[in-house]
This record gives C-alpha cells, sequence and structure tokens, in this order.
C-alpha cells in the first residue's frame, strides 16, 4: 500500500469521518487538519471528530477550530480515515462510530499497528503521520497551501523533537524544505509550539533539578517532583513532562528515572528513558509496566524512599 | 561572487592556510575541517591554524586532531582561507600570519563582513559557513564523505539551534537531507552535541530557576547566578550559558533578563534575549553594552539588588 494506492480509494467515497488518538499532539492534529483540508478541496465532504479536545498549544492552527468532540447526527459518512492508530481503540469513544462494516483507511506509521482496516498504508520509516499526508498530497498533486503546510509541518517538527529523533530521516528533511517552501516560517512554528512554558512549570523544574542525583558509575541519574511541589508552584501535572530529559542530557547517563507522587498515598509514577543501550520496557516490566526500549514507565507502590531504593537497585541490575 | 568562483580561486594556489574566529563553536570548527578535507582531495596542501583549542564537545569530529594552536615554521602558503569572520581581528592571533600580501579567500555569512579578502563570498541567506563549503564541495562536484558530512552537519545543525533558528531555509533542510544520505545520523550527532550535560551545571540550573521571577505585566522575566550558586554546585562558567533561554521561553514574555556575579566585587554581567519585538541591543547599549537585535549584553557595577532595580526599570521602559 502507498500513497497512489490511498489516492485511488478515496476517490471512491463523498463523506468521510477523520479521526485520530486520544491525548493528541502535534502529529495526530496537524495530520488530521492537513487530510481534511486535502478532501475538501477534493469537493469530499468531512467531519474531524476527535474524543479528547485540540491542547491549548496547537489552537494556533487553522482548522482546528473545526474539530468536533461528538459525531453530527445527520452526517452519514462512507469511509473513515484513522490516523497515527496502531489499533483503533486508541479512537477512545470515537471507535463506537465505526462498525463491522465501515471503509476503514488506516494510514499510521506505528510498528505495532493492527492493519485493522479496509485499506491500510503503514509506513514505519516515516517520521510522523504528517510526513505521510504530504506524500498524499503528492500523490493528488496539489499544490501545498500555507495552513496545510504549517499544519504538516508542525506534525513533523513535533514528531521528531525537531529533527532530532533517530525517526529523522532525509525524506523528513527534503519535505520540511518543501513545506517552509510553501510559506512556513520555522522560527515562528519553533517559538508557538516550544517557547510557552510558563513561570509556574518552569519553577516546577528548577525544584525538581535540586533533587538530581547520579549513581557512582554515573549510568543512572534521578529526580523526583513531590506533592508539594506541585503544591508550591501551582506547576500543572502536564509542567512534569520533560523533566526527566534533564537526567538523560546528563553525559554518561544511560538510564534516566522520574519519580512522581501521585495524589494517592504511597503510590508512585516512575518513568524511564535511555540513551539506546539498556531496554527500558524490559524495566518497566519487572514492575508490571510497559513502553519502549528508550521510554517506559510504571507505578511502583511504597514509600517514597523505598521506592526509590527498589527502583535503582533494579536499574543497576540491568545496567551492568 | 559565489562557490563556482571561489573555486576557480582555490584551483590557482597549491598550498593553503584555513582558519576562522576565536572562541570557535560548531560552526567554525566543522566548516574548517570540510574545507580543509575538501582541499586535501585536490591534491593541496594544508594546515588548519587556530588560536584558540577545539572544545571538547566537538573533537569526537574526525579532522579535529589535525587543528594547530601555531602556524607550522616551515609551511609557506599561497593563500588564506578565511571562514566565519565578520573581519581579521576575529582571527585572534593567527591574524598576525596574514600580511597586506596575502592572498586571503574570505567566505563568511555575517551581515557585518568587512569584505577584507581578495576573494570574498559572503553570503547572508546561508544559515552557516558550513551550507557555504557544502556549496563549494558541489561546485567541485565531489561525492562528500563521511566525516565530511558529519562536519557540516554539526556545523549547520548548531548554528540553526537543531533547524529553529530564523537563518533555517528550505535550502539548510535541503542540505542536511543529502548530508544524511551520506551517512550523517541526525540521532547520533545530536546526542553528542547537546546530550552532554555535567550533574554540575544542570544543578546550577535548578538553583538559578529558583530565582526566576516575571513581571506583573508577564512581559519581563529575569533570573540570577550568583558567586554563591557556583561554588556550591561547582558548575563551570560554561554551564551559565542557555540558563536564560528558561526566561525567555515563558509564553508572553518579550524580554529575558539573566544576571550573573562576576568574580569581581560590585560587577554584574547582564545578557538580554528577545523574542523579536523588541530591541535589545538598544536596551544593551543603554548601560555601554551590544550585541544583536535579539541578544545581547553588558556589564553594571553596583550591588545585585541596584543593578536589577536599574536594569529592570530600563527594560520596562522598552517593553512599552
Amino acid at each position: 500500500m502507498n500513497a497512489d494506492k490511498i489516492r485511488t480509494a478515496i476517490k471512491k467515497f463523498d463523506r468521510f469521518l477523520v479521526s485520530a488518538h486520544i491525548n493528541p499532539e502535534g502529529d495526530s492534529i496537524g495530520s488530521q487538519i492537513a487530510a481534511a483540508s486535502l478532501l475538501r478541496r477534493l469537493g469530499k465532504e468531512v467531519v474531524i471528530v476527535n474524543e479528547s479536545a485540540v491542547p491549548h498549544l496547537l489552537r494556533f492552527m487553522k482548522g482546528t477550530e473545526d474539530i468536533l468532540k461528538e459525531m453530527p447526527a445527520n452526517f452519514k459518512f462512507q469511509a473513515a480515515i484513522v490516523l497515527d492508530c496502531p489499533d483503533l481503540t486508541r479512537l477512545g469513544k470515537i471507535s463506537e462510530c465505526i462498525g463491522k462494516d465501515t471503509t476503514v483507511i488506516n494510514i499510521d506509521h506505528h510498528i505495532s499497528n493492527e492493519k485493522f482496516g479496509k485499506y491500510n498504508w503503514v509506513d514505519t520509516k516515516s517520521s510522523s503521520v504528517g510526513e505521510m499526508v504530504f506524500e498524499l498530497f503528492k500523490a493528488f498533486r496539489l499544490k501545498i497551501k500555507y495552513d496545510e503546510a504549517v499544519a504538516m509541518y508542525v506534525a513533523i517538527m513535533t514528531d521528531t523533537g525537531s529533527f532530532k529523533y533517530v525517526n529523522t530521516s532525509s525524506s523528513t528533511h527534503k519535505i520540511a524544505a518543501d513545506l517552509i517552501d510553501s510559506g512556513v516560517e520555522p522560527y515562528d512554528m519553533y517559538g508557538k509550539i516550544y517557547e510557552t512554558s510558563s513561570l509556574q512549570d518552569t519553577s516546577l523544574l528548577g525544584e525538581a533539578l535540586q533533587t538530581l542525583r547520579v549513581s557512582d558509575d554515573g549510568k543512572i541519574a534521578w529526580l523526583w517532583v513531590t506533592k508539594e511541589m506541585l503544591k508550591k508552584t501551582k506547576a500543572s501535572l502536564e509542567g512534569t513532562e520533560g523533566i526527566i530529559n534533564f537526567a538523560r542530557s546528563i553525559e554518561g547517563v544511560e538510564i534516566a528515572i522520574f519519580f512522581r507522587e501521585t495524589g494517592t498515598e504511597g503510590r508512585v509514577k516512575v518513568s524511564f528513558r535511555s540513551k539506546g543501550r539498556v531496554d527500558v520496557n524490559k524495566l518497566a516490566s519487572f514492575f508490571k509496566g510497559g513502553g519502549h526500549t528508550t521510554a517506559s514507565g510504571c507505578t511502583v507502590f511504597g514509600k517514597m524512599s523505598e521506592v526509590e531504593k527498589k527502583v535503582l537497585k533494579q536499574a543497576q541490575v540491568m545496567v551492568k
């Protein structure tokens, strides 16, 4: 399956549902609005329906205002385009709109994709679904408009961490070049997506960094966010995201660990990051959690000091 | 002047000095070793001589081991290729090797370049001199080798802040794509350049973030590094670099200010960053400092609290 075959499939239908996974990020939202815009330019009727609201950060993108949270009662779609979902459960409650007889066009880049559609275009070499929607524009020979370029650029930039993750390829850069030629200003996009911290969250980072420790062999770095810190700084839970990277970025560190006190007494959320050599999915599995080789997590029960001791002990075993 | 004309100039000579500015960063070092490699492949004799040592961080690049700190006594060069220097004084003491009769090939992207060479190729639209050396490889129709690709990729990645600064263009991305096709792994490069913090410097960041404040109107954010913090965390002075970006990244902030106590009593180094609307070069000039529209600095004399008050007062005037 490729962009050309998806093009042939799309031509068969007139009314589309477009959806993507719950807890959306840049690639989910960006690829949906670019795909919907493409369909509308072909004269198709389209609704985008998502279980979750569009994150505040991404609302600057034109087209996000059209994303619905409920399926309109009077809209009968002929095909559903499902983006960036390894399986249908990732749609959340929107999966209820999809029956056994629904024609599903599945466009995704996850290696774990379950090929749940009638048409399955799964390109695991693609950095993002944004990249794949770009290929679709090329297949239809449509000149990309500014708002579409912004949506796809945001999809690609966020899924590659600004062209640095392992999924960044020469195609990724070639597409970015094309989108810039369509009017995207990289500096503007970066500012809108990455330079929007709050004082509260930045203060929380400061508090958390005070707890940063590194093991004697330099291979494990860990830090905490406690309930008290969240209270003191008035930071949001989302403000804890990314803190683990400061442990990961220390030279020589192979496993970064982030401990976060949850609301519930004696319950600690633990996140792991690896630079590649150590499989932190295994580490999380030991504590009945899961994830990927380089990013995983679990919940561990016990007092803070006990949890820290238990997790560090297991990390020491893994890092040897 | 363009890459083709520089190609014609290079062909005239057999022995070259290659140099670039003092306090080198990725573009300075990367473009020098790529240019020297190109010359050697043409059968030329080349020495790279720099006043400053290669930063520890950049020594993973092959070719950096050839960079000399003194001009070899027995080497008589016919032409000097000067990279990334707006004027010859930026060469530091290496400028002493360049007399009135020296043939200078000046390759730079600074708008302030003084065209001090016999051949002056100044492309202010280029993100980096690394991009220009890439054009030179194309002009000579040389297939780029892995080590050369790494050098140019590092030059481009560091000068664009990983493809996010205002100098990032579609050409930048096209060249990055080409270098990846020559074997560069973006994730590997990013790790080598950006994921090499020390525990000490990260702890200093934590301390500094404790002092972060934002003005009532949300437009000015500032923070401090004191002598005590440096002592407590054992961080390096280079560890203070980048701290100002955490103030700059707060949503709504237009001026970020970073105060750093120097060794000398009553002397505070002040750095400014702007997101573009406010000209912080003017702000620094008020205190007899200077820089660019979006990044500048100065030294202010007085007690910490007085300096803070004085600088904030002037920043308030500018931000209105």
